[in-house]
């Protein structure tokens, strides 16, 4: 227990957990023997309900029901059911969120909407530190919204250029992300929401790496859309379906550009022509990929019985922790450099370091069992997912990590790069 | 066994069942004790696999090898790794068929994507059969990829206009359906491919109906791009994810009009700008959905030992059967009318009758046992898949149908319309 932070050590760890109100939601998810999670900001761990969840609408509803189950299991109906369970984890209101396909697909279809709540205006507003997936969609919305000319990229960053420096009467849409993907650094929604209204613009909110992970609020925010991915916090397994929120004041103004059967009027009148639905239900397309939204439904039961405010206090406190130990034991003899904000108000639920030899550190601290990831060009990641992630996990995480560091194991060849996915 | 066709009773069909080669097949599936599911045209049944094969991509693949899957268990290239698994049941090459999102959101990318093809030409050409998703979508096309303008539709439909009066050199795209969702009709690839092409247009192939039921032989055709469902014939589950096929001729020619992350050519270099892949992956647009993928999975594992030139024989098989049934007792008692072209070149795997109650009908006969369905206005659907439909089956749809119609216990008011789906 060398360069132990004050009053820290993993004994004291044990007892914040033994502590913690959250503590029994662990054994909620099946977690590997001997694994330290830290990437459920990539994908979330597995809900020990949900296998069984899914058997049961492989074997009940798609076995016996068969197409029954359409009406009978209620999966037309699933997407909006399934949103509204959602919706009190983002502060929606019911008949505002829906599950639906990708998020990138989800992104265009948002974006684009937005964009035709701005018609007359050219630009639109993204960070440099989006989710590259969004910049990507947001080439198609510029390239397809604009009326044969392609509107206006204009990108922001958090070292500049800020939101006012490109804010005017231009400004169609803002696409942010609300808690950056690589640093983990939040936006203040409410103010900036409100400053993109003041240029007549609206704002679209990814939540990918907020939702579950820190409260939020839309309404309470004033925001007008929103899309988020439910694989990561949320826990609905690998490529669940992404949600899309839109503010109700917006819902019947907005014919969807992407219009599938799912989101007619009349879907079953079987007509040429398409009509939007009211209501949320006109942003879905099709046929919703029911397996996957299986395994959301099993983990948003189980999400029903969350309180998030004790989420965000373990948060903070398991970061609080890891950066704590970081700045003790890591910075100054390997140059560790914690990039997310100390501010609390900044802070998302993850903590990325900049170090030297990225990459090949977290491929031996992975082969050690302490699992977070790697974004280039220089960043490693840790992932805090307050259901599952303990105050003793958090002090193997970082002693592991300076055991490579300090014996340099890290630099055989066989953890050099060879391909990583998100 | 009054009004029996010359020759054939229940015992001749079980005899049939006796010699056909494919009735191996039918214990593969896990369907409900007494049951005559004859809706696999709509929804296919479970494969007897899939649950533990699915459950196998929970517990092991997400639950424990967790982010590590997305290179371990090949999760990053499941949507090529599964279209090569579905190229051989349409005739593509290793290369041409990515699977995608929903079948709505496909047809988008691909017609858009055909669209640029013909950049110069204003005209789409649809079908007023075609599934009306696919209308639907192709309104956003004609929307999203006109410059500015909309594109011109043309519909052409069975009873006219046709496709020789419609083309000419304005037409860029023509979408097809190959067989007709509530007919049967089964249009001649080749043939129909060949006159899109003398007139300079390209051709976009929904295969919902025929991909499964029919053979399909895309390169032999000619034909340009094609999308297709997997829940149908291919019994891939609820909303089990769409194909995307398109010539290897034309992959390098387009930039997809959906740029999302999963077709960029270096996903993760994280870079800001799009950049597509090569070949097909550029169709890619966001993170698949895997459970779903897995249930797909399963079932293709299956399909890589079905012969399809059996399964068209037994289609044919069944489907003459059931109309020579229809025709010696129910056409000239109930005026049942066969609306499925008799000719075998002309048919897919599905038999329409058009019969006066047609609603309350199938709904009698779902409760006897015998699922079909129905589509409005005034047909009732009945579709044979041969992996599992037997000639019992085929002779025990038509006597209960029978039986309905001649007691006439479809009149009674619980029988009336609720609402129906897919």
């Amino acid at each position: 227990m060398t360069h132990a932070p004050a009053g820290i050590d993993r004994r004291a760890c044990a007892a914040l957990d033994a502590a913690d109100p959250l503590a029994s939601f662990r054994s909620r998810f099946d977690l590997p023997e001997g694994v330290v999670y830290l990437d459920g900001n990539s994908l979330g761990a597995l809900p020990r309900d949900t296998p069984a969840f899914v058997q049961h609408v492989m074997r009940e509803e798609w076995g016996v029901g068969l197409i029954r189950s359409w009406n009978d299991a209620g999966w037309f109906a699933k997407p909006t059911d399934l949103g509204d369970r959602l919706a009190p984890i983002i502060g929606a209101a019911p008949g505002e969120t829906v599950i639906a396909e990708s998020t990138s697909t989800s992104l265009f279809q948002a974006a684009a909407a937005a964009a035709r709540l701005r018609p007359k205006r050219r630009v639109i507003v993204a960070e440099r530190g989006n989710f590259p997936t969004d910049l990507y969609m947001l080439e198609s919305v510029q390239e397809l919204m604009g009326g044969g000319t392609a509107l206006e990229r204009r990108l922001i960053a958090d070292d500049g250029p800020t939101l006012a420096d490109v804010l005017d009467e231009d400004v169609a849409v803002v696409v942010l992300t609300h808690v950056d993907y690589r640093t983990g650094r939040m936006h203040d929604m409410a103010e900036v929401t409100r400053q993109v209204h003041e240029a007549g613009a609206v704002v679209v909110w990814d939540l990918c790496h907020s939702v579950g992970a820190v409260p939020v609020d839309l309404n309470a925010a004033g925001a007008d859309l929103a899309v988020g991915c439910t694989y990561k916090y949320l826990n609905g397994g690998p490529g669940s379906p992404s949600f899309i929120w839109v503010a109700e004041r917006h819902q019947a103004a907005v014919r969807p550009p992407l219009t599938g059967w799912h989101g007619h009027a009349k879907p079953f009148d079987f007509t040429v022509d398409y009509a939007p639905a009211p209501g949320i239900t006109r942003f879905r397309i099709g046929t919703p990929q029911l397996l996957s939204a299986a395994g959301l439904e099993a983990s948003l039961r189980m999400w029903a019985e969350v309180d998030m405010a004790r989420i965000r206090k373990k948060s903070l406190a398991l970061t609080d922790l890891f950066i704590d130990l970081v700045d003790t034991r890591l910075a100054d003899r390997f140059g560790a450099e914690v990039v997310t904000p100390r501010e609390h108000h900044r802070r998302g639920s993850q903590v990325s370091l900049r170090v030297d030899g990225g990459y090949p550190i977290m491929q031996a601290l992975i082969e050690r069992g302490v699992i977070g990831d790697f974004r280039a060009p220089d960043l490693i990641r840790f992932g805090f997912t307050p259901l599952y992630t303990s105050f003793t996990d958090v002090w193997d995480a970082v002693v592991r990590l300076e055991d490579i560091l300090t014996t340099g194991v890290w630099r055989e060849a066989h953890f050099e790069r060879r391909g990583e996915v998100t």
